[in-house]
């Protein structure tokens, strides 16, 4: 996607081809710094202080990061104490395991001679591999939004008016992102989009990412509180209502942040349709209830009691909200019954957030 | 309501009998802050710079005024100029407009001499009145919650959840609140009432004025994100919601502070009770369908792109939020329909929100 008509990956190989370029997305919205990273260590440090955030990015920079520890030692010790630093920066997140497996299986069998290249040339595949999947995405949520904007128009209507929590856009993935996605590709196909931006308390990923992206890319949007998408549906002000998901269900829930759930309810209530963009990766085929099964994670109750922002010498500072001795609590996501979502978008088309709409498009993984 | 042990209400008159001293709400949750009111001016400004908030304490806060105004001089022409001074600080506010041509309707047919004796007895009629109806409102509400407790504890709660949006507390009226009255009622009761606080964005009246209540009422709480609650409810950790509200129907609809309705939305498809407590001068007997005939207040989106806080030193500072250049919206209510309220609770009882409801309570209101 463009910054100011120039195009950007969230990473990227700097002239010399060797050194990793990212965006440090810790300083966004306010500053746009972009940081070399020219050995493992480094790689490590973008993934454990949340430079990259997003699975398929942290996925990605962990691939990179082992085509640097093989630039500076391409030994089978030194690639496995790579792989080892590189897991314990976010225990948790199953991209960044599932990277640098792929890579240790790869480079491990081959001559050492051998292994820099390889490296350089799979963790660019793999970047080139979740973009091409965005980018699908992106076709098929357009072709629904064309659909609707073409109605909307028969009825008036200046505007396609679509409602977004969260940001899953190309700042969470390589490029396109999932969610925004169909939303990039419905501006370039001349639909006239804004976007209402919810700015997703508590880490407001709204109000700075998604806020910044579509800013970059000078597609009108508007950032609203994460209580007021209700009340604008209720005046048919919102189209239709479009968010990535962190783990879909083989029975089609959706989980992704805090507060979607309630979004899909007013959408549900209001006849307006509620989309969720989603690469084919992140179903979980061995969960189906996930109001019951998926575990949600407790967040610290600082990113509620505080907040982060630009003062006005432009520092970013952080500032108390709540009166000392107040608890916070901070669930980070919620899980939306497929009931309440009209449909899932994919890689490889659109289908209902059921079994059998997902077992029509991924008839190997159903069983 | 107490602070730290010592009763309060939000206005009381001096040791002296004539200074009028408030509490500063500008400066909460971070600092207690007490001011001194000796002329109208001065009670012109408090509400002008919403140093109170709130209907009932902005109309007694204006009665009060006309009582300093006839101190100082209690002639015809001062107490005419006082009033006009009084309504020009907050022109929309129906209650000041009300206690002022109250005030003046009083004193004017008044002899000179008796006027600011009269002025003092009518204000300090006006905030007990204020006071002891949203203490009925209290004991109605409570009374629901017993019941619901009851329920609870049979099935092995150790606590009772009530969620609430806003602040419709001791510090939005003159004492106890409204949707806080029940709360603190049951909690004298011995009910073990833990209430989840939404922060309440943009303007953060939960996280700053309702946890600041309950602290130093020394009644459990969390805060949450507006996001968080439907999640909650999903998972069996809220009891019932009970919200204020500025403006309902005579049908039942409700218009609260913004993101109400997406509270309601997820009572509903969670099967837990929604409760509105509301005192019944705000019922607008004129109005029937909320989302039709109500029009929604669009404040400064400055409201939502910046935000203030304690900073590490304990001084109140404001910071930006947002990318530069990317707008905002901010419409301050939305109406909840009634069919999503379980019941009203009015300082003359509980109904069912809608006509029969509301007239079977107010038989002489309801035509």
């Amino acid at each position: 996607m463009k910054i100011d008509g120039i195009p950007y990956r969230t990473l990227w190989l700097a002239k010399d081809g060797v050194t990793v370029e990212i965006i440090d997305q810790t300083r966004l919205p306010h500053h746009l710094q972009i940081v070399s990273l020219k050995t493992v260590e480094d790689a490590a440090r973008a993934i454990k202080d949340m430079w990259v955030r997003g699975a398929p990015l942290i996925g990605v920079t962990a691939a990179y990061g082992m085509a640097l520890a093989a630039r500076a030692d391409d030994g089978d010790e030194a690639l496995k104490q790579a792989a080892a630093l590189l897991m314990s920066t976010r225990p948790t997140a199953v991209n960044l395991r599932w990277g640098v497996d792929h890579m240790l299986a790869l480079l491990l069998p081959l001559p050492a001679a051998q292994r820099v290249e390889a490296a350089y040339k799979e963790a660019a595949r793999l970047a080139d591999e979740d973009s091409d999947l965005c980018e699908s995405i992106g076709s098929h949520g357009a072709a629904l939004f064309a659909d609707l904007w073409k109605k909307r128009q028969a009825a008036g209507a200046k505007r396609l008016n679509i409602l977004t929590h969260c940001n899953a856009g190309w700042l969470a993935t390589i490029d396109w992102g999932t969610a925004l996605a169909p939303v990039y590709k419905a501006a370039e196909q001349g639909i006239p989009i804004h976007v209402w931006v919810d700015e997703t308390r508590p880490r407001n990923q709204g109000a700075a990412l998604t806020a910044r992206e579509l800013n970059w890319a000078g597609i009108p949007h508007t950032v609203i509180a994460d209580n007021a998408g209700g009340h604008l549906m209720q005046h048919g002000d919102v189209d239709a209502v479009i968010v990535g998901t962190d783990r879909t269900t083989a029975d089609g829930d959706v989980c992704n942040k805090i507060g979607t759930y309630l979004k899909a309810l007013a959408a549900h209530d209001n006849g307006i349709p509620f989309y969720v963009g989603l690469p084919g990766p992140t179903i979980d085929w061995t969960v189906r209830d996930g109001v019951k099964e998926i575990p949600i994670e407790e967040r610290s109750a600082r990113e509620l009691t505080h907040i982060a922002g630009k003062d006005e010498s432009g520092q970013t500072i952080t500032v108390q909200l709540t009166p000392d001795g107040s608890p916070g609590a901070n669930p980070a996501f919620d899980v939306t019954p497929a009931r309440l979502v009209t449909a899932l978008i994919t890689e490889r088309g659109v289908c209902a957030a059921s079994r059998e709409g997902l077992a029509g498009l991924y008839p190997e993984r159903a069983k």
